[in-house]
């Protein structure tokens, strides 16, 4: 076992945090009180600055233009740029567009991938991922409601999605729509691509999440699909592999989640501290020397480095053996990691009192937003199910023998 | 011991209860997506038809228009009440009107009850407390940086207040100063009323709480008072008593807002009942046939019913004994309550999946606005140090004896 | 609502408070450490004098010598009793005696009460209560093994059960036993008191528990029926009733479990206190100076007074209006006390260190011994899932109508 | 990063679980039910095995014939053997010896090491480490009221010792003892090694824990040292350096324990899930169909798993960089490890339900002797606040820079 962070890596996450500090933690009063189209120019300067670093899309491939780092390291770079919101943006692996990249990476025809992929790796345009349905829940895969017939040549999409992320503003979705209904219950859908200028694609309204519509990239969209056409070339990967893609594509998906918690709890951990240090609560002493916060402190500590290592440690099985032989883990990072998180942005919210409602800091909004990593793929409780019936077949398995 | 609720409050909260559901909680997209200035005018119909139906202003005298419950009962109305946002405001009982009036009713003279807490009472104004400061810790009387010098017969205000709720829109301010910085700590501080039009009363802004700047009674403003001149009558109370009195106000206030907190947790477990009773997980299971679900609905009953008795109980002490015989419950109801809500609300939200990070529901907005339940009346751990102060003080008053 | 104890009920508390910190808790290392047989005598004495100052038997009829208090009153009196090991033994409210007298208050013709009843109430013989089956999950009534046959007037018993606490030294048992294998599963099973010296009663062993077996009053056995023969009119109750009566029974059994555990609770608090007054941390410092344990302090303060009032709530709706109406709280106040006590003990036994794992504190006996408390009369889950069904049934109506 | 285990210590861990299985946990019974004398021998025959098999002294370096393994494979081991009681007794790394040897590896004389620590490495003898004083707190180095004062060329000691776990039986002791008075306070105590029968060591009672006073090996004793005489030459490292080599003692022996404690969580979790498999609910299901068991699962296998990284990151960076640069580290796994202990045994203990409460399982004694795990080496909070303490240093020192 060797736990040592290399030292190419230490240096790229030394540069990281660096530009994350002067670059991008000043932009967030801005981030959050003004619209998301006033922003976007500042943050394309610094896109450029990236670029010119080489720092650009670092889980992408070379050849793309990225750094082509492991799932190892990437988790680290994750980690470094969530301590403020448009990390993951400026350096090009934000979601959902890191995702929809590997997808079309993996199983993209060389067309897709010259006319959808390249932009979206370039930063050139933006994409999303239509999958929830307002009606039925995510976690089941029977249970879906949109349809794509293929009709002369074209795929005519009908359904009903929301929590289609960063709609806004994308050039296209990746649609999860069932095509045989007929199938197994797990080859019934595929993914196909939808230009988000197609008619029928209709985006109804930015949902209202925790008191804000949102726009551009921060938002989360509601879309009706009434027939919308698009060529029968837009399937992507074998029709029916909807779900066996979705399944592949959570395991970087998952780190990449797990390891933003982490930067944000480690965020959270430093403004902790800095406020503890300087808020009196006597004349004579600061929050700092209080043991409730000494003993919060300790705990989100302890919790946040073990939880960074269960998820470096799964992204090491995936990079090692496969998503496949690291599904449990892949599940077990989700709800854990999402705990913690919960837990230390609470305590920093605590501990700037009256202050961390506001948005002064960037925790309130930590607090409101990140309380969706309990829900979005897949909420908690599903995961722990599905985790514990692995370890109990396994448990059986081993008294049968 | 007698647990039973008297068939005149039956009556009464079985009237709220129609009121809320029928009157109030349709107004809720409305209150969650409009600015206040809209809403203002129907909810001033709505008060109309509480006035008619004799239900107006509950706590206070009736003599003054009110309907002069006790506060056992109060507590039991504020419980109907709070399960909508607007409750509270509609039968003219919010904060913080309400504990404004019982300090002018108590303090006041007979020409500031006239001029100020008539039309208070009466709901043709609006006013606002004006005590946290930015820099100094709000549970700490010898830290305030406000003072008020007397001068010419005026009294000169200066200081930076925040969090001054509701000042958006009030006609006056009652401001916590230091009027007497020789005296003993605990008495250098006095209550001023300060209209708001008055020059040198600086709104600078309202602050953005998460992620909302709000408007009108929602709202909660940062305030500069720069040689803010009002007259010397409109010094509330005997001079130097400012905390004596703030601690006065406190008890029925905590009982305002404790029982709005289990009025709030009501809510939440109706919508996550109905929830469950709807969301299928699969084609042939909802949520409430799954065990988690259920587990958290048992649990959440209990600790609010739990909660429920411990606050009325104190209301009961605060009535029979004093504020000063139930110090230790005022200040226990008040962690144990704002606990025991988070969880309930966290919980409701987390059934709700998707839909709960959405203002579809009451519940987003409950998850983010009811948080600063832990911090404001004083932080959770500061009530809890000084309970527990309290009872080792009679342990070794035990020991000794 | 009045939450006030009466006068008479304040002066017996203050009497039995006395009794147990003179007369027991004294006896505290003896119970730990020697056998019960040694003990027996000892408290033979104190129970003469319980009865001399007319404190026997507090929940049973005056009629029978007891003191005919209300089922709040005996609540109280439970929780006074229980802050040492041998108090309701004392005072001849002992489990499961109290309870198999209330069964047999209510279902015994006149001829059982006298052989049974009576001496047991005046606290002449021991008795047990044989329901739990090793094999089974004593939640469910369908799952019951033992039987019972009725041949020549004889109730032929066979079967194997445990945790019969108390059987050690006990005149009789009352079984619980299918008498009716094809009634609908509610109405299968009999009460049947079968005197343990029959031949076929087999006291297999005194279980070890928590690293002892016991002896006496505190031990639980297993006992394994075979061909247990017993008369015919040994039969409690009406034939079949078995669940009726054992679900009438826990009514007031819950009440006395739960002050049970608010008694030990409080005891608890006070050790917790007394030890954070002399206990050095530093030269200068007590622990009952640090916020840590100041906190846990105050959140068990407010948790054992939530938790007393909502058991005692209950006991006032089964006075009330009876078991079948107070059937939720029942329920709800199990889980909740229990959870409750397993925190406070916890943190008794933490504030004391190393001294808490020993034996010279009633607290590691507490921790060891009442973690059955979220276990015995259904686990806790098992609750919890019967609390929520009824509420979701409850909101299912009410959407409905 | 590598989280590979080598093949080396694949094969290593499997032969130990094998004989862990077959050879070990048959005793069980036994261990929980006869004295310690009555096993000794059995034991002994257990030790010739392991030492045939060439697995002897895991920790110690391989010319004093143990296996000489790295502080990683170690730990490794530790967990393997944790899953019985005996387990680390007998392959001959139970505390506290294994600590003692470290101690006279490092700074033992040749004499010593010959006389005290071969018998003691070999398994010839036992020894015990006396530190913790009844009325002192252990943390506080300066608050240590046993001396030792050389007279005459022999240490006098005198003092009041407890938990001097396993003095029964014992050949020696070392004890902490002030030498130095007059010196600052971390350079008071010196360690003396004292052999139990030396005149003036009194082990006055093996305490009672948990309801057992033990004997032998797993025995805690009190110890009065009445002017126990010792030679001079038995002083062990230098004069005053007593806190010194504890602290240094620390690292590996928090290693051995806390992946002594991750072996009883998997031993709890393999227990929950056979009884889960086997123990009916209903006709139709059993505990594992139930989703609060499955969650349960899930939710200890994630945090046994974080807690597992935590303390291998953490013996990693002793091994690398030595104990002070792990310091954080080695606070840090203390109270996390003993949370999720104790959250594991207590999850396995309600899954068992009444069986849980009985020795029938090893859960039992796991629940009540390992929640010492809270409280020995440093109550949880100490090790918390320290671990705060030191976070909130380096962050003023980020901030200053």
């Amino acid at each position: 076992m060797d736990f040592a962070v290399s030292e190419k890596m230490q240096v790229v996450l030394e540069l990281i945090n660096e530009f994350v500090d002067k670059e991008l933690i000043p932009l967030e009063p801005q981030y959050l009180s003004r619209p998301w189209e006033e922003l976007e120019p500042v943050l394309e300067d610094k896109r450029r600055m990236v670029k010119q670093m080489e720092l650009w899309a670092p889980l992408h491939p070379k050849e793309w233009g990225g750094m082509g780092l492991d799932l190892v390291e990437y988790g680290l770079v994750c980690e470094a740029l969530a301590r403020t919101f448009t990390g993951v943006y400026v350096f090009g692996c934000q979601a959902p567009d890191a995702g929809n990249i590997e997808i079309l990476m993996k199983y993209g025809t060389p067309e897709q991938k010259e006319k959808f992929m390249r932009p979206l790796v370039e930063g050139k345009i933006r994409s999303c991922f239509s999958m929830t349905e307002v009606d039925q829940p995510g976690s089941n895969p029977v249970m879906l409601d949109t349809t794509a017939v293929l009709q002369d040549g074209q795929w005519v999409i009908n359904g009903h999605k929301w929590y289609t992320s960063s709609a806004d503003g994308a050039e296209f979705a990746i649609v999860m729509a069932v095509t045989d209904p007929e199938a197994p219950p797990h080859l019934r859908a595929s993914m196909i691509i939808a230009p988000t200028k197609t008619p029928g694609f209709n985006r109804v309204r930015n949902i209202s999440v925790m008191g804000h519509s949102g726009s551009g990239w921060p938002s989360h969209a509601e879309i009706l699909y009434q027939n919308c056409r698009v060529p029968g070339e837009n399937l992507l990967g074998p029709r029916g592999h909807g779900f066996i893609i979705a399944q592949e594509r959570l395991g970087p998906g998952r780190i990449h989640h797990c390891m933003r918690w982490i930067g944000i709890c480690n965020r959270c951990l430093e403004l902790m501290c800095q406020r503890a240090l300087t808020r009196p609560v006597s004349p004579n002493q600061k929050l700092a020397d209080m043991q409730i916060i000494q003993t919060w402190i300790a705990e989100c500590a302890a919790e946040i480095r073990a939880a960074k290592l269960l998820i470096l440690n799964c992204a090491w099985t995936i990079q090692k053996y496969g998503v496949k032989e690291a599904r449990q883990d892949i599940s077990l990072i989700k709800f854990y990691a999402a705990g913690v998180m919960q837990k230390v942005v609470d305590r920093a919210l605590q501990v700037h009192g009256g202050l961390g409602m506001t948005d002064d800091t960037p925790i309130a909004s930590f607090y409101r937003h990140e309380r969706a990593s309990r829900i979005y793929d897949g909420v908690d409780e599903v995961h722990k199910i599905s985790v514990a019936k692995r370890i109990i077949k396994e448990a059986a398995a081993k008294v049968a023998s």
